[in-house]
């Protein structure tokens, strides 16, 4: 999806925030300001907020000196995560139907985001993760999505799973775990560099992925999945996947318009996202890519 | 006050929903983020959010060619205002402390206010408007300030009383009969040019407050009061008042380190602002004016 004119005072803010995370030197924080306004009106009318995102963190990382500035927020969230994840983990095994159950806590793990303004701060994140779960076991998941998501799913032995957040991390191995008991080989993508607090092999890692999963990277430092910027491997694995879960917002943005097999599944959490996928705030979403083919 | 780092991404939002007031080109609206992302390294660090609204918004009408982006929104606001006139009136007449109440009408009537971040849009800020009044209404005031108000109430026979935003002005209109009933001449300050939704000489008379006060402007078109930007008439009868009410946050961001007779009455509307005057978000605040004197 392309960026909307709302996605440039947010990146304002992302930098700002990123900045924050980075350093305490005010004058530096300024400086990432400057150079991100500088850098705003050069992006052109086609742009996704993926690589926008991108250049705006680079410019962050850049300025700053500093390769990662989410590192501590991403352990944490990690942290926070595994803590909850028996708990989660027995309300999926207790369900009527534990893979749907799965799908919801899944979706709802991608409350912990720092890139869309989800909270003031990363404990205000934190204090909001146990009704982002109990709302999304609540809520109904659209069934017929969901009906299609099990057609497919019967029709395929491997399955390419993109990641999204560090710590959302742990609700997809309880997701993958499912996938896994169904006779499945998933295939776990993490970003191929630290960018906000996206997921890395090193998270993925940390939360055990790696022991019920293959984790490959896609090779790129943007926000999400953005082809022309991954490696030749994560392309042809993605070509040749026949189940593509795309986890998250940023994976939404950049692959919104691509043609692949692929189930979104996302948290809406900023207004743009809700608008474009045309669900109220809040939602978790799970949604088949449907491409209206102008020719052929 | 100086402006904060997070004032620069709020002020591109702002300009993006000026903007939108102004026109629905999206090219244009395009032009104004840009050029507003220009202006923002140039921002010198003693700059104030109130020069530095001036500027944008100064941008936003230059490049839409729209004089008055938000006239229909203050017509509607101030109508809104003379629609809840009558009860809110007979609430002050019923309150053991009429003054009290008034007062605290009037700062819940600054939730009247685009340009912080209040709410998705102008409807969403209309159906804040009763639980702000009854939330103000229902909180306290700091009592110490308030009897400190009182003192220097009874030690004057004249007010200079400087309003914030449409709508509000009926809240004004409210407490100021409350001052003329004490029999105190009261001179309400209106912004000098249209500027957001910031009440103009026009939106005092469409209310009625010329009736009972004295109208004039400060020959601004900033957001708040900027003395260095005002007509020498505004600065003469600033500099020789006893008692001045400073309504809203932009008076609070221009006027919190001069030397006057200030009672400042606002609702805490963005962190910032919040951070600034330590009060949690929302909270309406009256404030004297108290500065540290280094010499003398």
């Amino acid at each position: 999806m392309k960026a909307y004119l709302d996605c440039f005072p947010c990146f304002m803010r992302q930098a700002l925030e990123a900045a924050r995370m980075a350093t305490t030197d005010v004058a530096r924080q300024r400086e990432v300001l400057n150079r991100v306004a500088q850098f705003l009106p050069t992006v052109t009318v086609d742009a996704t907020p993926v690589d926008i995102g991108q250049t705006v963190h680079r410019l962050v990382r850049k300025i700053t000196g500093v390769a990662d500035p989410y590192r501590a927020v991403k352990k944490r969230s990690n942290d926070i995560g595994l803590r909850l994840y028996p708990e989660l983990t027995a309300r999926v095994t207790a369900a009527d139907d534990p893979l749907l159950a799965a799908i919801k806590i899944a979706g709802a793990g991608n409350i912990i985001d720092f890139g869309p303004k989800v909270a003031a701060d990363p404990d205000e994140v934190e204090r909001m993760i146990p009704d982002a779960f109990a709302r999304a076991l609540h809520d109904p998941i659209d069934m017929l999505e969901y009906r299609a998501f099990q057609d497919r799913l019967s029709a395929v032995n491997e399955i390419l799973y993109l990641g999204d957040n560090a710590g959302e991390v742990v609700c997809d191995k309880i997701l993958i775990e499912q996938l896994v008991a169904r006779g499945k080989a998933v295939t776990f993508v993490a970003r191929g560099a630290p960018i906000i607090n996206d997921a890395t092999v090193d998270d993925a890692r940390y939360v055990g992925l790696d022991k019920i999963a293959a984790v490959i990277t896609n090779g790129s430092d943007a926000p999400g999945t953005w082809l022309d910027d991954c490696s030749p491997e994560f392309k042809e694995a993605f070509r040749s996947a026949h189940l593509i879960i795309s986890k998250g917002q940023g994976n939404f943005e950049g692959l919104s318009g691509v043609d692949a097999p692929i189930f979104f599944l996302f948290k809406a959490k900023c207004p743009v996202i809700a608008l474009e996928a045309d669900v109220a705030l809040g939602t978790v979403v799970l949604r088949q890519q449907v491409l209206e083919k102008a020719t052929k």
